[in-house]
């Protein structure tokens, strides 16, 4: 583990920007990231199906990983016991951990929340646990990720007075947090809530900018809202969120929202989308999603996308993929996730390149085109 | 696919010899294997959680995949349209397909033999097939492999009557075989039965070798018998099958199978072993096996085998791969199926090395004592 007085080795250069995407340098203890970024989520200290290996071939540069998930087994203790999530589960590269916000909102009538924090029940055993800020950060900090979440409270996107109270509350959240911050080998970062309302997310952004974060989260999107209404509010907050923080937006990342993000700002995305769709049998593509168990698929002897240069497509055919779903075999998973994964790697890559070179807009508008 | 008519990319070169032990270079048509070898199975075109990138990072020479489940799903046809196993599966190097005979023998009531061949019903979907000697190479050569099986019928290995008559018919359906196969570029190989007779041994054996097969097996074993019955058929079939040709012990392969197999002069085996228990979450070494969901690997830093060096020992901690175990995540069965192939794959290529070097028994006796 890297040493606890080093906070210079956080940091973010913008480097390039066109319109309003930009490309930058985000320096964690466990190297550098180049942004803007897609994180694949290991929700249990793995992402699912897939070696640490599997993940360094595909160029990934930062996972993150789920705090309940991690808090309910195998315990945050255990993690800190051998020697924190980066050595666990062998993965040297830089790691972000959510605050278990999301995930304790997401259990309904499993969870209450007051304002010293959230009682909620386990979704494996039932029994009782709590979260508040100062825990959510005290996990963080057993857990040992480069850069860990303010503990925040996402509500229903649509209900004002929900969404008001629940940004009030995820502002007072937001300074326990920093206040109970103790490692200086992580970089905190405060979400902005307010649902889909402007003035709400006006607010938030300004008040979250305020508290000095050296990143910024865009939470509660992609949680019920239209995607009109999503755009807009990236728009709003990122109007008003300073231009040399990063910028992440939470649990968002098919291909389109990673267009349509990067166009407004953004820099971090993460989502489940691609292992999880991997593990329904369907694939990533920027045409849209190829159900792979369908019969069509039984003889066809081309890859996914013979565009594609995942060590998937070129070494499987759809036969193949096809074979291993119907007969229940574990590589489909596997093989598909790479594939899913790098789409979303590799799309990001390539709109980092064409801000580096000035033809975002040209280059977005002709991906989107062939999604039609 | 190479082409039909090249004969001479087979041959087997005994290269030297301890004991009865003997080390040996099998030449085919996708590359040659060092002898003795241990098989991984890939049941369904796919060794179970792993992609051909991890078998030839732990060395596989060669793999065994099964005609009764690919003949069934996805279909001969479709494997063959699909270029072959090999190009089907990503695998190039050699493959061994079996004759489907001993898994429709494992069908119990849903089969019936005669001496035509076997009519069974699809464990899948219950439909009815038959099998026949002629059917069983047609369907392997569709598929493509390296190396062949004739069709076999296996028996309860203590039922003298039956174990006779299923010999008899093997042998009959032997010849027949041999005289259904078209493909120059596989080799053919001939499967010695009888169950735990000696007389029955003896006269199967007799009877193979003289059909001129490139390549004997031992079938019929590790079926029920007792470990001496197995290693003292062994013996007796060693006895008589003729030096120059490899000799392949079906479906055999713990670590002191291989052991007191490789003493007795065999040269090939392939086993689900390996895969199988990671799937139950032991992994297996020299010293037994280690069931790894116990809780008291739940803290442990240290590897399954401090002394192992594969990736899997290398990289992750008994607490790792618990964690992954209890959170039911497919990773487990990855990381211990790399662990436990590359102990059977290990273990035959030390037990090479002290053939050539001549010191096989003292190295045998002593990784024998360090299992007590």
């Amino acid at each position: 583990m890297a040493g606890k007085k080093q906070p210079t080795q956080f940091g973010f250069t913008l480097q390039s920007s066109d319109a309003g995407a930009r490309t930058g340098i985000l320096h964690t203890p466990h190297g550098i990231i180049n942004t803007p970024v897609f994180m694949p989520v290991g929700t249990q200290a793995t992402v699912k199906s897939l070696t640490p290996d599997h993940l360094k071939e595909l160029n990934v540069q930062i996972i993150l990983s789920n705090t309940y998930h991690l808090y309910l087994r195998p315990g945050a203790d255990v993690v800190q016991e051998l020697g924190g999530l980066h050595s666990f589960m062998n993965w040297e590269r830089p790691i972000l951990t959510d605050s278990g916000g999301f995930q304790v909102f997401s259990l309904g009538e499993l969870r209450k929340v007051t304002d010293d924090g959230v009682v909620f029940r386990s979704h494996i055993d039932g029994s009782q646990h709590t979260f508040t800020p100062e825990s959510a950060v005290a996990i963080q900090e057993q857990l040992g990720a480069d850069i860990i979440m303010a503990f925040d409270e996402c509500a229903e996107p649509h209900d004002k007075e929900y969404s008001a109270a629940a940004m009030e509350r995820t502002h007072r959240w937001a300074l326990r947090c920093q206040q109970a911050k103790t490692r200086e080998d992580q970089a905190l970062f405060g979400i902005v809530q307010g649902g889909i309302f402007d003035d709400l997310r006006q607010q938030s952004a300004e008040y979250i900018s305020s508290l000095d974060f050296p990143g910024h989260a865009i939470g509660g999107l992609s949680v019920g809202e239209s995607k009109a209404d999503m755009l807009h509010s990236i728009e709003v907050v990122n109007r008003i969120l300073p231009e040399d923080k990063p910028r992440y937006l939470m649990g968002v990342g098919t291909p389109f929202d990673l267009i349509e993000g990067i166009r407004r700002g953004v820099d971090m995305f993460d989502c489940v989308l691609p292992t999880r769709l991997a593990r329904h049998h369907a694939a990533l593509t920027l045409k849209g999603r190829v159900n792979l168990s369908k019969a069509e698929n039984a003889r066809d002897p081309n890859p996914i996308d013979p565009k594609c240069s995942c060590s998937t497509c070129r070494s499987f055919s759809r036969a193949y993929l096809r074979h291993l779903i119907i007969a229940r075999e574990m590589l489909a998973s596997t093989l598909i996730s790479i594939h899913n994964i790098h789409t979303l790697v590799s799309l990001t890559a390539l709109l980092r390149q064409s801000i580096v070179e000035g033809n975002f807009e040209s280059t977005a508008e002709s991906i989107l085109e062939g999604m039609k």
